[in-house]
């Protein structure tokens, strides 16, 4: 485990304001060395946005967390590791688009991923675009290290529960993707955790399909009134099983993440999704993605640069199990 | 009850972003069903700002308050209720001003609310523009539902007390609006709760008006020590009195609501500020405002996207009262 | 004649920043008088942008072009024409969208404009949304004014040739509109006359299908370069016959209109564009349409106030002939 | 003459983004050395935009022109003078104001300027605000300067004419200026030009008033059609006669002076302006303002970066004549 | 005592949009009345920030605060204290500066700071400029009020711990601060107290030196997790030694200052950091700083306005002090 | 030649807001095909602006230059060329920089370039950061294609001359460039052409460095007065000489390239500078620059994106002459 790590720029040489932008400045996949491959994450974009209810522009939603990204340092201090020290790590460019199909989209997408590093070993973290991608990413993970029975476990991070059955005649798109996921037997609902819900909502059921099917709902507003008994819950339930992690951005507050495309006042804190993400330590992630950023309504990147850091709370919980050999 | 409703336009057809925007995407007070007259909230701006003391612009306040409000959903989570399936609302367009003088401006403003739905059976909410034409709005709603003695309760979100008594030689201004709105019998200042204030101020007895006249104040300070039981004493006080709420944008901290001209830092968060308003389910409003959102301020419209779920809240206080049958 | 006119909203009642917003405060289509029906022109908005190839985000044009069109007045300086008086126009809100097709989106849009005023006598100016929207006007306007051999002769303003076969696999798309339009017999080409093209460009035959279909082009360097000698040339080869135009925003350079979805450098100035737009006086427009605003690229709203002023200058040319009897 | 000078900071000790700011680095009024004294031109600002017809926020005119004025260099290239060895001048602070009525706050201000330096040698030149301050800042210079009879002579650049009797009841507001001055005396119409109109207006006879009485306008579009040759014969009418400048900023195309409030496309450009401008030396100028900028809607200061240019631009054409020795 | 004051312009006559900007509208100090002299705080900018290593810009945060303080209040309502009747505030202007050289630039800035006021009596507040000035006004308050043995105390509110060695072959920029301070015996690091450190952070030994040497570090997580405990016992252990401030706007989260130049999520929140300062009434602060706030990344100033309330915030520490009579 | 060419990916599968952002798309200079090496031009960044006078904030140009040339298209409509099939184009990251000092960091970016491609055969372009970069761009480029006696010849597009010795006693920064240039025999200023300078300058000798040395200079007054003779003048006596050329976007005026950092009203229109560029078809470029992007300061990115059309517009030059065999 010694030599395995991620070679970024040296900051003496290359300030982070310096270079080709690729994602926390890990390096390209075509430029990692022998020795740190096959890469234990494939980092790519998806730059889609088709798929959207409300407001478009998270197509350029991975150059701008990459451009933000540079400032992501590899120590995480809560958690006391070195990410890079004890992950290989790469950006493994964008997967190729096809703006005007949703469904077409997924299904490149996902085969762009399968091809990414060594099926057996590389985990994939797909970079939106808006929230449909995940579907992409879920079912390339699933094909690499699903559960043989039920589909996986899933911590989901969200202000929208995303189980619609259709919209607007489309089956494919960003409000519908977990429903599909169900659907396909990619995720198991009944281990799946889902964190940052909040109104207003459309109608009294539009979560009756998630609850039917058994997933963990937990709001902002019961997170705040009844604390984190439920995760906690939730997590020591799913013990080592193989989760997959979807953070769409909204689950934060629009203050803290004005720049995405269906805002819903009343969200959670930065405070309050980095004491949860770190309380996540342990889990047996095989996969995830991060999605709905919007530049266009960013200010001076901060939404950008928030997702970055979510992008590393990620990482960093695989590393912490690294460092503990569980890996 | 049952056939009480708000039509709005499908969004299955006509998408959020789709349509001439008014608030919420209520209908027009004329186009409003007869079915579902007189309506219940007649909800309209007064696109005034010649009244303030500090930066100019909310005149573009109900505009952008309009615009941001077409992602307002109808059911209120945390109550409970489909709050268009309760409640009859429209909008009643802006009221005319009168740029150069508040005191006129008051006068054209109440006369217009005056007019508006049924005089025995609808609310007046009211959309600034300064906190200036919340005094218009008192006046019109006073002589609606106004209790015969004393004036009516009211429940203020501020972080300015508003009871100077002249600022640059005139009565009228967003600094003196409940000091009127007291001298002229509208309010009682006993049953009055003022919440949001802070520091700094401009000397030590700014408050002292308020306090001599037995308004109940909480500081955001006072708050985050003690907590919420003085203004919990104040709505047992308040029980089922008739009550105004006037909401300023900037009780919020400008990190929350940043469009605003008298920003002042250590305000209420999103969380409080909600946590506060869902907490007063139960109390019998008759008239509210929403005031000094400034447009031109704003980025990615948080603020008057914030503004706009803040209308809903308030709103959704009526409906919870409408939905256990006591309206 | 005399009667016929377009009542707006008195500003010295309720000024320009005052009421729910239409195209120019001209009325609500439901509310024009009847003395002024039916309308000459129905303005409505097509909020779809599901068809573009670069950045999205013109769904929001139409409201944002109806917020900076408050400030458009009627009389036209260099024309001499009060618009109003001698034109009925109508806002005619938006048309449903269908967000996740374009093919279908044409038709939903195309079908609502044919439902607006009086077949026989009102014609349609479509508010866009990205330029895939002027098919469904053109079809539109077509099948009330189309001439009955060769479609109608067309003038347009654009950076971009717009006559791709199709993109990404799709026929229906923002860039091949004037080819579908060709195709579907709409329009001339020999009558087409198209301003603003510049470069860079994707290969050296990008003009080819244009040019080898008779359309007469205008780069804005052989404009610099030649003057207006060929568009004179066009317009008097056009002489009376019924002509559509279609303004794409980029067709002005990107300094005068950042707010649009795939800016090019080096074109249009506003004043040679309105002067372009002044000369062609005395062209019989039977139809409209202004497309490709994007409000979260746009700063201080001057591109979607340039382009309110653009529509006005579309409208006065239709005023100019009514002026002079010939409509 | 060889001993008046201007003495500012030394860039070599205080860079340009050093030192509280003001107009173009000259000293406070009050720190003036007395070699130096009475200065030549005393420079205010009149922070008032209470007589606006649409935005607001030209208050912080004068504060964003100070420190976009820092870059202002003192050598004009085309004139070939050094303005700060010609001219003694001096940053008079802000006149009070009174931010509820114009006709006080425009005594206000000529009190003030009344006051500032020599009454028989120095010059005044307020900053705006809105355009309504003009008014005092000519009171205050006629005054001090004014022709005998008829009053004095008057350059303006506009894109409004600024002659309308009355607007909301009230006289005294930023589109009735110049029918003021006119009225009391102060400008003698028959020697006024104003330059930089365009449509579209109101109504057809919008200019009446100031055509009835004589005034020379030359609008955006008969400046392009015709050449400056009604200017050059006005120049040549004018002589020497004492003349008083007022900019507005809005007589520049919004996409070079996006900050303002009135903006209307098709004015003049950078070049066109500075022609003018630099067209004027030999004209005998007595007093002069600039007015009407507005931060808020300005974007990386480049309104208020050209109205402190343009500043310059008029306080040139006063060292023009200083080094002609005919001052 | 009693005469003792800080003479601020009148709002009722110049309101808080008027006149030359300094520090929350304090005097410059060439215009204090005689009997506030010397005056307690000379507050003074160095627009400084060549000594970064991520974004540059905050050259223009002296500017930008002056500006964003004119809407700091003089009574501090929590503690109760008139801040402008306790103390006498002047703006000192802002110190030259060498833009090339960090080290050149410490010397010049502390030149300029020692010549200020009363060196027995005035303390230094500087405004940057990056942290590196912090050097300049830490040496020039030892000068003046050292303590003699040890170094002074010092509370430090940060993201960073800014005590790397070297940077780029120099060992003065704004990382090293700190380390440059201890070794130079200015500052004792047993009696220092580092609040709002968070990770990520670039290895695990970041912290080593400051650890090594004795600081008192209080992370953004800890605070969470353990409450104020260390900190309110280092508060009792320094009892009322002289203690320096340094306060880098960085250390709230990029949520709440977005305008600085090295951000990093999940800092403090207004209301920690409000609370934090208003828990150290009694320190005895003998010089102070607030440095990082970038405006170009700012947007509607609320970096700014938020720096000039920590300011007003750090400054009410005395005033509560001279309450007591204890200075 | 026929073979020569840059490939680009596809944008039919990879559209243009999709992949890591190289300039205009060309391969990173490590995956340039064999058959295309070397490369004609190895297009790098180096993003210091630690040499300025007045804003900070270039280090970030390259960045934003590769993010807005994304969209820039192969085919040049004017010269008829495509560029792509002509040159083999290469982006070759970024320079390392040493951001705290000028010199220094010449030196490590000279050194950079003259690894880059082959020496005997691949030109140079380097991107800034600001003006100081170019000394070592054009350092690089003498040492590889320098004519032998008197320096290469140079076109200069320029707001300002820098030609100043030395500023705050340095004799590298973004002022002195050509100065150092000509001392060190690079450049040869009898064939030199500086277009584009323009006023308010700080004193009347400052072009004399320049003058004295037999620079021709044409500002842009000059320009509009005269017209091009001087210019088409000199490039007929440049004939086929080699020349460098440095293109300074604040050569622009500020409306079209708001993002830079000395900004200068009156400059080139796009329109102007776009002639101005292609009027330069023949000239026989050995190495190139395109310096003082400042992207927060630009708006909608218009500034980068002009930038990236300007270098454009530079290798089409080239790419004309392949096209003519003379190359």
């Amino acid at each position: 485990m010694a030599t395995r790590r991620t070679v970024t720029a040296e900051t003496r040489v290359q300030p982070r304001f310096c270079g080709i932008s690729t994602f926390c400045r890990y390096p390209q996949i075509c430029h990692v060395d022998p020795e740190n491959e096959p890469v234990d994450w494939a980092i790519y974009g998806v730059p889609f946005d088709g798929a959207v209810t409300y407001r478009p522009g998270t197509r350029f939603g991975p150059r701008a967390i990459r451009d933000a990204s540079q400032y992501v340092k590899p120590y995480h201090l809560e958690h006391a590791v070195m990410v890079t020290e004890l992950l290989s790590l790469a950006d493994a460019g964008d997967a190729p688009v096809a703006p005007y199909s949703c469904e077409k989209n997924t299904e490149l997408a996902c085969e762009y991923a399968l091809k990414l590093g060594d099926p057996a070993h590389t985990k994939l973290f797909a970079v939106g675009g808006d929230h449909s991608i995940a579907l992409a990413n879920i079912r390339a993970t699933h094909k690499r290290f699903g559960a043989p029975a039920g589909g996986m476990a899933m911590i989901h991070f969200d202000a929208h529960i995303d189980t619609v059955d259709e919209i607007w005649g489309e089956k494919f798109n960003h409000g519908s993707v977990f429903r599909r996921a169900i659907e396909e037997g990619l995720i198991d609902p009944k281990r799946m955790l889902t964190i940052g819900l909040r109104g207003p909502i459309n109608k009294a059921d539009d979560f009756q399909y998630a609850l039917d099917h058994g997933v963990t709902i937990v709001t902002c507003d019961q997170l705040r009134r009844e604390g984190t008994k439920r995760i906690d819950d939730f997590l020591k339930r799913l013990g080592d099983d193989p989760a997959y992690m979807t953070f769409d951005i909204d689950s934060f507050d629009p203050t803290f993440a004005p720049g995405t495309g269906t805002p819903c006042p009343g969200g959670l804190t930065i405070q309050e999704g980095f004491a949860l993400l770190r309380s996540m330590a342990g889990v047996h992630l095989v996969g995830a993605d991060l999605v709905e950023v919007l530049p266009d309504l960013d200010h001076a990147g901060v939404t950008a640069l928030l997702a970055s850091h979510v992008m590393f709370e990620i990482l960093a919980l695989d590393a912490v199990r690294v460092s503990k050999g569980v890996n």
